[in-house]
């Protein structure tokens, strides 16, 4: 099960009207968060999920709109007494950013693991729980997209391990996907397990141009997290320019991915009000919704 | 006239309830802003006084409470087609601090003219319509206190013009405070114009412990505005470690340096509810204010 929230659904500038975009996962008690503009963490203080357990956080890349909110975010979550590691995912050039940024702390109770993702290697970061994939993207910086793919533990087949004759002992860690040697017999989780069952799957892309290989990436997401700076079609030279995508834009990506549910989000603050452009993608990808900010979403398991 | 706006009220970390601390001057068209924390510019957004006139942004210190909104600020600044130099004053380091930052600015369109003041020498910055003092302080790291002295220009006297025999040609340049030579003689602007007369003092001291040199330095403001880290005198310990101030010590200041308001400001997130603590600062300085997110002020000249 994830617990998610979008901190903000604006691009470009911080506004009072809208925060800047930014995604916080729960993860079965491990969060993820993705950007981190001028105040993320003001909006995260809103939801009131707590700071301490932010493990991972991944930037799209170095624009100021998606990670000045950084120094000032990694400092509140030292004075939450986290004293673990936290992973911080970025494009090539993430060292000189937090090496920029050192300037403001003096000291910090965990250690900053940084992985700079290529797009290349496939998953960029992987836990027990979940791995984390990602996209090179086609912005004026280097810029990627992920995909969060939460794993599902497979079902534990009591019948199935009496058949096989595994002893008792060894049940939970074959139901934990260890294998185990006992008496001279190697015991596998296949023994006691059923089949691979899908997890959930949460894509995030902005900023960028509509590029090809995100159909691939995104296919088959829950929930697809996409930006959508601008909402009239007649803006296309502007997204053109400056990199981004329509609405329309967005959605053709969601129709042609098989994904369940679009978001759309990193909208222009030249675009007062987006409701007015939604059926610009709802007519192409019926289930899409405009991003607010703090929009909150539990995503389960299938059955 | 000055116009002036608390941009925020808080201290520390960004908070929902409360901006951090910022001042936003508006001398006669020019403006002045006091420290930019993360949040500052939205907080400036929702007054819509506008980007493009901020000339001089002053930094108290280089905490990020203090400091973080900057980079956003600047490159708001650089869309609002500023072209003209932005004076930058701050304690010693300041360059070090804009260094860390020029990661994010691939190219502005107007020069920053970085001013680092040490508090001795007297103004550090002067313009036609005001000057900047800076006074150092006492926190855990370098940190300087300012305070702005808006002039009022001195009284025509015409009846003293044409005793002075002044030709009528060289009324406006004396009147301007420029001496002229004409005809041989020498015209000096106290030949035409009245006593000097009071201008307007604004002093605004974050983060500190109440040292003696305050007293002088904020004398006879019209509005001293002075941090209040801590409400409740129980706090008095944490205020010595944190090198802060409580609501006594602030309303100390204002009663023993002649001013004529105080504000409080830069309150502790620890301190939920600061209205319960006002009557400590008002039982020694009575016209004490707490200060509020974007509290406006109008200061006029004497009479």
């Amino acid at each position: 099960m994830v617990n998610l929230c979008l901190l903000g659904c604006g691009g470009s500038v911080p506004q009072p009207e809208r925060n800047l975009t930014s995604l916080l996962l729960n993860i079965i008690g491990s969060k993820v968060l993705i950007d981190c503009g001028e105040g993320t963490q003001v909006s995260m203080k809103r939801i009131g999920w707590g700071f301490k357990d932010i493990d991972t956080i991944c930037l799209t890349h170095y624009h100021l709109d998606h990670i000045l909110g950084l120094p000032g975010l990694i400092l509140t979550i030292a004075n939450s007494n986290r004293r673990e590691d936290i992973n911080i995912i970025g494009p090539t050039g993430l060292s000189k950013v937090m090496d920029s940024f050192k300037i403001f702390f003096n000291y910090l109770p965990f250690r900053l693991n940084l992985i700079e993702a290529s797009g290349a290697k496939d998953p960029v970061f992987e836990t027990e729980k979940f791995n984390i994939s990602a996209l090179n993207l086609d912005h004026s910086v280097n810029c990627i997209g992920y995909s969060i793919y939460v794993n599902r533990m497979r079902k534990f087949e009591v019948e199935k391990a009496e058949k096989n004759m595994v002893p008792r002992e060894l049940w939970k860690d074959l139901q934990n996907e260890k294998s185990r040697l006992f008496d001279g017999k190697m015991y596998t989780p296949n023994m006691v397990l059923g089949e691979i069952r899908k997890g959930i799957k949460i894509s995030y892309i902005t900023d960028t141009r509509p590029i090809d290989d995100i159909q691939s990436f995104v296919n088959g997401s829950d929930l697809f997290i996409c930006e959508g700076m601008y909402g009239d079609d007649d803006d296309i030279n502007k997204a053109k320019e400056n990199k981004h995508m329509l609405f329309r834009e967005a959605a053709t990506l969601a129709k042609n991915s098989n994904v369940k549910e679009l978001w759309l989000t990193h909208f222009s603050p030249s675009m007062e009000d987006e409701s007015i452009y939604l059926d610009n993608a709802k007519k192409i990808f019926d289930n899409t919704k405009l991003g607010y900010d703090r929009a909150l979403k539990q995503l389960k398991y299938d059955d």
